[in-house]
């Protein structure tokens, strides 16, 4: 059989021991696949001589990360390190200057420097390969950079993060507050000792962008994205929106309007016999809408060494097969400069939930001002009667309400006496 | 621009109107990702005068399918004409021995001479693509041999015909029978007139054939395919699978078991809640399991012509990029011949429903067959009571029943003088 390909690993935590492993227990399947053997040549980490309970005999370690890049005997390199600056982003950067191959699971590295990475790549002849770093291991980014390459995408909507679907769905079934069950995740290691990158948005900030860049044919552009988590629901929202016969998820969401496109990531309520809405627990999924292929739907495990290893060890096949695709779909040089929406005047059907004390005229107050910016309600409930204390109040609007005057709407409500907290608004989506 | 990828279609019936329409729509995009525009040269079909609703202007018309092999001007030749001989055949294999790419959504055509073509096509240096031909717009093909090509695969398990999902789906919605909804199927163009191809499994068996040789590593190989339709379940059927929380699929299986597979498509049980058991109507999906990614699912509409003109264009735009995998993941010579497992030997949970005259010493006598052949049973339910008339008795076995002895316990029961009907047998499975 001809020379193997060979690889340098930078980061053996639970991914990059899982790909060790990995290409370790199916090397014979692999070679027959790509048609020559994988060979893990270099690694780096910052402790040697840790037991990762994998093979690394034969393996040159390198003294830093960056000195992969370096090295004449490696064909490609996988960076397993994170974080969208430091390490990561120059050993990924002098990896491609140097000619080589870039495997990543590193969507914040590509969500804010994606489009320089792809330009560089370009350049220099070589792939840069990122299918693990959105949804574990779906191959949703070869679905829709490759499988549905004859489609103009409509939209992109995925439950992108894990931790997040966990949490809302214990807080569904056991009834625990968001603080409890967070808590609960950490223990079981489903959530970081810092959440705040999941439950705020932020990771599946990144993917989406990821997703919007190919589905469009946009950089990259992660700032503009908003986006909002779930820290600040309650389970009453949970019980407001089963009695709606929804659920809440957390979605990131790349649509697009005319010329236009929006992107966000933020908790929705979905029909809970919806597609999207029958995705429990740290699964994620995601559904491509296309104008000849309607929406087929991607789904499994988001995370874990082994998803995330399987999709690394796709992409490292891809490149050992002589496949190479613009990282994002087209050529880097083509990619546009997104243009997004004014998300005010996104139009849609919402859920609000007030807290405010329970007296007479809150709910002319409230209702006045829902008038005045336009808002037309299409249900209004009040849990519970506790004279001069705080209950919630959840309202629901028609379609068509304006995000600008809902948003207008729970300000001048927020700052209205008798409301005890920041109002709570989502979408309700008809997926 | 460079000069453009020429293809030639053959066969404009729904489809071959749909990928001309999808071609002309996303002309654009397509010419954007795939980096060359793509320019149908030549078409062929029974009726030239026939309006189709779409532009042929300045497209050449083929006096017979066959003759587009033949042509200069042609890159790739589409095959839309269907059927595993004749025609179909001959045009495929023509076009790879021209040096012709190749892309079909004829999985009848791979499933009996996949291995055949597979190999001319690698002789020629050609590509040999064939994403429509599994689940319509879903990438699944794709997805099993590049995105989880780094997967030892143990289990690939699909709702893959929309008819019998749909005839299903509507038998446990409505209450009706097997005959009424199939008409009413018929007549909403979900079923062909003659449509046994769909509701005996055989379309199924072709798919199942095809994702088994990718995930394997086997020559596509229909003749062992053990094959049941639908046409036998009675309406009483669904019901006691509902009672015992579970829907009845038609699933095509292809699953590992030490180094034997099996390959089958059969009516089987599933859990309501399941993921495969949360599939309705026409929708078709596909799980794979492999012993690093766990078990992602690929959901979608599983034929019509938008859906399959988007997964024909998928392959085309592979074919412009210059991407070429062999068929079925590895190259056609290192295709084994499958190792089929024993059917009899498999162990499983069991559904039996009888139809046995409603008098004394029936149940005994069915009773002594089950001891007999060692089954263990877990439930037993007969539905009415109706002296001396027939009345279905439902029964279900623990884990662990051999197929063989389920097999050969039915035979003996539908010998018996008090059994009214041939049993109906089918395995609970919990996916």
């Amino acid at each position: 059989m001809s020379n193997p390909f060979r690889i340098a690993v930078a980061g053996l935590g639970t991914v990059g021991a899982g790909l060790i492993d990995l290409l370790h227990t199916n090397a014979d399947l692999l070679a027959a696949r790509a048609g020559r053997p994988i060979q893990v040549t270099a690694v780096s980490a910052r402790d040697k001589t840790k037991d990762r309970g994998v093979d690394l005999s034969g393996v040159q370690w390198a003294e830093s990360a960056e000195d992969l890049a370096g090295l004449e005997n490696v064909d490609a390199v996988v960076e397993l390190v994170g974080g969208s600056e430091g390490t990561a982003y120059d050993l990924v950067r002098k990896s491609l200057a140097a000619g080589k191959h870039v495997v990543t699971a590193n969507k914040a590295l590509l969500a804010h420097h994606g489009y320089a990475l792809a330009v560089l790549a370009e350049e220099k002849g070589v792939s840069l390969c990122y299918e693990a770093a959105v949804a574990g291991g779906i191959p949703v980014i070869k679905a829709m950079r490759d499988g549905l390459a004859g489609n103009e995408i409509k939209a992109v909507r995925g439950i992108l993060n894990g931790t997040c679907n966990y949490i809302l769905t214990q807080m569904r079934e056991t009834g625990r507050d968001f603080k409890d069950v967070l808590a609960d995740a950490q223990e079981k290691g489903y959530a970081e000792a810092d959440p705040s990158f999941d439950i705020d948005g932020v990771d599946a900030g990144h993917k989406i962008c990821l997703l919007a860049s190919i589905a469009y044919g946009v950089k990259p552009t992660f700032g503009p994205i908003r986006m909002s988590g779930i820290r600040h629901l309650q389970t009453v929202d949970i019980t407001f929106a089963e009695e709606l016969g929804c659920k809440i998820k957390l979605l990131g969401l790349a649509e697009k309007h005319g010329d236009k496109i929006s992107i966000s990531v933020e908790p929705c309520l979905v029909p809970r016999r919806s597609a999207l809405g029958a995705i429990e627990d740290v699964y994620n999924a995601v559904t491509v809408t296309g104008n000849f292929v309607h929406t087929p739907l991607f789904t499994g495990r988001g995370a874990g060494a082994g998803p995330t290893a399987s999709a690394v060890a796709g992409d490292i096949v891809d490149l050992v097969r002589g496949i190479s695709v613009p990282a994002f779909g087209i050529p880097a040089k083509d990619l546009r400069d997104p243009v997004f929406m004014d998300p005010d005047t996104a139009t849609g059907r919402y859920y609000l939930r007030l807290t405010v004390l329970d007296k007479p005229g809150v709910l002319a107050d409230v209702s006045a001002i829902l008038r005045d910016q336009n808002i037309s309600i299409e249900s209004l409930v009040q849990r519970g009667r506790d004279p001069d204390q705080p209950v919630p109040l959840m309202i629901t609007t028609h379609e068509g309400t304006k995000h600008g005057h809902i948003l207008k709407a729970c300000a001048l409500i927020g700052n209205l006496a008798s409301s005890v907290e920041e109002p709570c608004v989502m979408r309700i989506k008809n997926l």
